[in-house]
C-alpha cells in the first residue's frame, strides 16, 4: 500500500489516504517511486473541482501530474530506461498510432490520455508509467527539482516555437511557466527579454531569471514601454502565459510588424479580438498545447547540460507530502514562483 | 489632357472629369498608358465614402489601383522597364529603406502609400508608377484581363503562405480574390479545394475555378460537411476571404489539428473569438496584407507562364470607361467574379 | 511452407524454396500473404553479390522488400491493422526508442534493420511485419501495384523536400524512382519539369508521367538546354536520381543561385566536386535516405487518393513468381518502368 | 588629393599614392572618411596577385574592403544617413533590380561589384558608396573597430543559417571570420560550441571567444574527439570556415545524422567528397556568400546592441596606415586574429 492524495468526491479538496501500489506492469510500463511533485494550475481547477473540473474529472483519481521519481520496476520488455533511474515524465498519454503521433507531433494527439486528469497522477509514493513517456536525467540536476521539467516543456514549447536568436520577446506572466520561458530566452540567444506581470514578487522573480526589463501593467502604460524599450518597433516575439483577454488585445499593439505570438495560457471566456491588427501588422499566431514530443524534451536534456538554467530559484517554495493544503494556499496567493512537495527521499 | 474617375467631395460618387497627363517623371518613375482597370471592394469603400473613407481619402483623389498598361514614357534612370512593355503593378509604393523592405518583407513597410488611397490612382488614362512596381509580361496573356494581377497577388499569398502540397484546404468567401485563390491551389499541389460561399454565381464560379467540394453555409452544416470530406480531420489549412466574425470561428472547427489560417479579410468589427480553440488545437494563424514584394509576383510570373490559370473565368465582367456605375451596381450585387473596365486600347 | 526466393549461398542468384510460413507473431506483429512484390536496384546488387553485398548479406535471407500484400494475421495487441486489410509496407525496421524516431525522424533512426537485407524479406509467399510498418490502402487502387508504394516514398522524399510549387526542377535520372517523382511532381505543383536520362525507353515513360521537357545528356549540352528552358537562370531544384558523378557535377552548373538539389542516388566512387560552386551560388544540398516516417506515407495516402499518380504507367512489366531471373534480366536492359512480380491473387 | 593603396600594376604589392577625393556624388552616394580599414584574405590574394587575381583584378585599383568611417557629404537623395553617421559598409554594390535582390537575397545578386576588387576600394582616406549598403552604428562601439562588421556578417551568414539554438555546433577553422563565428554562437544559444583549428593562437584566441573545446587537428583524432564530446551523436551543425577538403570530408564523419554543414570557406581545388555519407546521414549541405542583405545586417545591429560581442578580442593588431606591408606580413603568419589599420581619426 501506499499514500496518495485522491479525488474521492465531487466537491472541493482532497483526501490524503492509503492506495494500493500499482502492481501489474504491461510489457513496456515501468514502476516508479516518486521523489517530488510540482503543483499546476490545473491541480488548483480539480483541487477547487470547478466547472471545467466537473465535467472532466471522474473520482475516484489519484491527483497530479508533474513529478520526479527514480524507476524501481520495469515491463517485461521495457528498454529505455532501467532500475535505479533518476526520471521525469512526459504527462501526455499518447496513443503513438495516429497521423499526428507518427509525424513526431504527439502534443496534437487524437487520444491523449493526462495523468491526474484521465486517469491516475502523481501525488502518491508510486505511479506506473509507459516508458515512452519518461524522460532520464543524466545531468546530476537535483532529483527534487525534477518534477518542474514538465512545466519546463511547456516553457520551452511556447518560447521557442518562433526564431527568438537575437530577437526582442515579450513575456506576458510571470507565473512559474512564464518565470521558466525568460530562463528558456536567456539560455536561447534572445537580445531582449520583457517581462510583463502585475504580483511583485513574481515581478522580482523575472528579473533573477534574467529579464532585462520588467512591466507592470497596473502602473505603466504597457504599449507604450515595449515600444520605447525596442526603439518603436515593438517585440518580435511575445510568448503568452497570462491568458487574459486584455493583455492580449495589448500585445496586438506592442508586436513587431511581420511578428510572432505563441499562446499557451487559457482564456475563461471567448475573447473579444481586434482580428485586423493580426491581418494588417501581418502576424504570425500558435496555440500551444502540451510539449512537441519528444523534440522540446531533447531540448530540456541539452538545457539541463548547459548547467545555465536557474530551476532553483523558480522552485520557491519546497514543502512536505502532508502539506499539501498549505502548497494550494501559497499557489492561490501568488507570492510564488514554482511550489514543489517532496515525497519520498 | 485625360478622362480620370477623381473623388471631388466628400460624399458618395466619383466624379468623371478632364485632369493633366502627369508630366514630370522623376528619375526612377515611368508613364503608363492604362489598358484596362478593374474594381476592388476598397474602391466600393471609396465610392460610398463610408466611416474608413472618411477618414484615410483626402480628396480630390484620382480613384483605382488594380489597372494593366503600356509603358509610354520612362524617367532618366529607368533599367527595368522600357517604352512599349505590358505592364501591371503592385499598388503599394514602398519606402525602400525601412528595415522591412530591406529584408524583402515591403507588404509590411513601415511607410507605405497605396496608389488610390493615399496618393493618385488608376481610373484614368495615364498614370505615373516607380519602375519598382512595375510587372512587365512576357506570357502574352489577354493584357486587358492583367489588371487583375494585383488581387491575384492577394490570393498567392493568402494561398501559398501555408504549404498547401497534397493538403486539403479550404477557400472561405468566393469573393473574385477567393476564386482566384481556388485557381493558384488548383496549381500548386492542394489535394482537395473545399469552397464556401453564400452567393450561387460565386459558388458555381467556385467549382468552375476548381473546387472540388462546394458549401453554401446557409443551407448546411458547414463543420459537418467539411469534417465529412476530410475524413473526419478537418482541412489542413483555410484561406480566409470573408472578413465574417462567424465564419471564421466555425473555421476554427473544421481546421485539423496542427492546421493553419491565412486570414486576409478585414472585418467589420472586434471579432468574438474562442482563442483556446487556437491553442487546444495547436493551430497557426497568419494575417494577410498586401502582397509579398516580390516574391508573390515571381509566383505570378511563373503562373502566368504555366498558362493553367483560368483568368478569363474570373473576369465575369467587361465594360467600358464610362461605365463606371454600373461596375459598382454589379459589385453591390455580388453576382459576379471580377469587373474589368477597358480604359485604352 | 511457403515459397521463396532465398540467397542461401555467398555467390551470384537466388534460390526458389521451400520455407517455414513465419509462426510465431509478436504482440504487434502481422502476418501478411504478399500480392505482388517489385525489384529495386538494391536486389540486383543482391542477386550479383557485389562487394557491397559481401559485406552487408550474411545469407541464409529471403531477399526483397517491395510488396504488397493482405493481412492474414495479426498479434495480440495489433490496433493499427485488421485482417483483411490490403497494405503496403515501410522496408525499414526502426528502433522507436532513439531520438531521431522519437522525433518523427526515423529514416535516419539510430538502429535500422531493412527487410531483404538485413532480415527476412519479401520475395515469399507471406511475410511477417511490425504493425507500425504497415500502410492500409484505402484508395482502392489495384493492389498489385501497391509494392511501388515504398520507392514511391523515395521519390516523393526527394521530389518534395524542397518547395517546389510553381518552381522548375530537373529530374536527374528516370530509372522508375525518377519516373516516380515526375509522377509526384506534376501532382505537387512544380512549374516545368525537365527530365534528363540517356536511355531511349525511359525518356519516352518521362514523357508520358508528365516531364516538360526531356534531355538526352549524350546528344546535347544538358546544361545549355536547361538555361535555355528556364530563361537563363537554372532550375529551382534537383531531384538526384543517376548516382552519377559527372552529372552531379553538370547540375551545380545548371542549378539556380540559391537553389537546392535533394540527392537519393548512390555513387560509386568518391565525388571530385568542385564545393566552390556550392559556395559561391549559395546552393542547399540534401541528402535523402528511406522515407520520412511516417510523413511521406502520408503524402502517399494523399496522392492515391487524388487518383493523379500513373502508378499503371511507370510499372511496364508485370511478370508471374516463377519469372524472376527474367525480371533481373530486365531490369538489367533497363528498358522498364517498374518490374512487378505477381505472388498470389 | 587623398593617400590611397593602389594595385598599379600587375604584380606583387601596393602602392601607396596621391589620388584624387571621389567628387562626384551620384543622388544616393555617400562620401565617406575612413576611419580604419582591416585586411582579409581577398585582400592577400590581391597583393600577391595570384592566378585568381590575375583574372579579376584590372589596375589600376584602389584595394579594401572593410572599413569603417564617417559620413562627411550626401548625394541629393540620401536619406538614410546623414553627415556625422559612424557606419561600416556591405561591401557588395548589388543591382538591386533582379529577382535576387527584390526577394530580400542580394547575397547572390545576379550582377554584384564588390569594391577593393571591381571597383575602387576602401584602402583610402575617403570612399564613395550608394547609401543603401551603409550600416549606421547606434551601439557606441569603439568606431575603430567597425571595419570587421563586414567579416563578421559572413560569421552570422555562416553561423546562423541553420537554427544552433540548445544544439552542438562545430566551427571548423578559426581564422578570424571562424573567431567572431565563435562570438555569435556564444551569443545565440548555442549548446557546445567545439573550435578546430591547427594553430595555436588561433585555438587560444577561439577559447577566449567562448569555444567550451578546442582542438588541434595536427594532435587528435578530430572525429573521435567530437564523437566524445557529444555523447556519441556528432554535432548537430558544422560551421566551416577552413576550405581544406580534408578536413570537410573529416566533417562527414563527425557530424550527426540529419545534422547540417554551412560552408564558407573556398577551396584551392575540386574535392574528393564520399557524397554517399551525405545521403545516408541525410545531411543538409548551404553554401555561404556575402551576407544576406540585410537580415544579417539588421542581426549584426542586435549583436552590438546586447554589448556581448567580444570584438576587442578578435582585433588582435591595430596599426598605422603606413604599416600596410606589416599588416600583410601578420596576416601571412597566421599568429593573429583580426589586423586593423587605423586611417583617420
Amino acid at each position: 500500500m501506499m499514500k496518495a492524495y485522491v479525488k474521492t468526491h465531487k466537491q472541493k479538496g482532497f483526501t490524503l489516504m492509503d492506495v494500493e501500489i500499482p502492481k501489474k506492469l504491461g510489457s513496456h510500463e515501468v514502476l516508479i517511486k516518486v521523489l517530488s511533485v510540482s503543483l499546476c494550475g490545473t491541480d488548483v481547477h480539480i483541487y477547487n473541482y470547478d466547472a471545467w473540473a466537473e465535467k472532466r474529472i471522474k473520482p475516484p483519481l489519484i491527483i497530479g501530474h508533474e513529478f520526479s521519481g527514480e524507476v524501481v520496476k520495469v515491463g517485461s520488455e521495457v528498454s529505455r530506461v532501467k532500475v535505479g533511474d533518476i526520471v521525469a515524465s512526459e504527462t501526455h498519454i499518447v496513443c503513438g498510432k495516429c497521423d499526428f503521433c507518427r509525424e513526431g507531433k504527439g502534443h496534437i494527439c487524437s487520444d491523449t490520455k493526462i495523468i491526474g486528469v484521465d486517469v491516475d497522477g502523481a501525488f502518491a509514493e508510486y505511479i506506473k508509467m509507459p516508458e515512452d513517456n519518461l524522460f532520464v536525467d543524466t545531468s546530476g540536476v537535483d532529483p527534487s527539482l525534477l518534477s518542474v521539467l514538465e512545466p519546463l516543456g511547456n516553457a520551452v514549447h511556447t518560447a521557442l516555437h518562433f526564431d527568438v536568436v537575437l530577437k526582442d520577446v515579450a513575456v506576458l506572466g510571470c507565473g512559474p511557466i512564464g518565470l521558466m520561458a525568460i530562463d528558456v530566452l536567456r539560455c536561447s540567444g534572445a537580445a531582449k527579454i520583457i517581462a510583463i506581470e502585475t504580483n511583485e514578487t513574481r515581478r522580482k522573480l523575472a528579473k533573477e531569471m534574467g529579464a532585462h526589463v520588467v512591466i507592470n501593467p497596473l502602473c505603466e502604460d504597457v504599449v507604450a514601454r515595449v515600444l520605447e524599450e525596442t526603439n518603436n518597433n515593438g517585440v518580435d516575439v511575445v510568448a503568452e502565459f497570462a491568458g487574459n483577454a486584455k493583455a492580449l488585445e495589448l500585445a496586438l499593439d506592442y508586436t513587431k510588424k511581420g511578428g510572432s505570438i505563441s499562446i499557451l495560457g487559457i482564456f475563461k471566456d471567448k475573447v473579444e479580438f481586434d482580428i485586423n491588427k493580426v491581418v494588417f501588422k501581418g502576424l504570425n499566431l500558435y496555440g500551444v498545447t502540451g510539449r512537441k514530443m519528444y523534440k522540446n524534451w531533447h531540448q530540456i536534456d541539452k538545457l539541463l547540460k548547459t548547467k545555465k538554467l536557474r530551476l532553483d530559484k523558480v522552485v520557491t517554495h519546497k514543502l512536505n507530502f502532508n502539506e499539501m493544503d498549505k502548497a494550494f494556499q501559497i499557489m492561490d496567493e501568488k507570492n510564488c514562483g514554482k511550489v514543489v512537495i517532496k515525497v519520498s527521499k
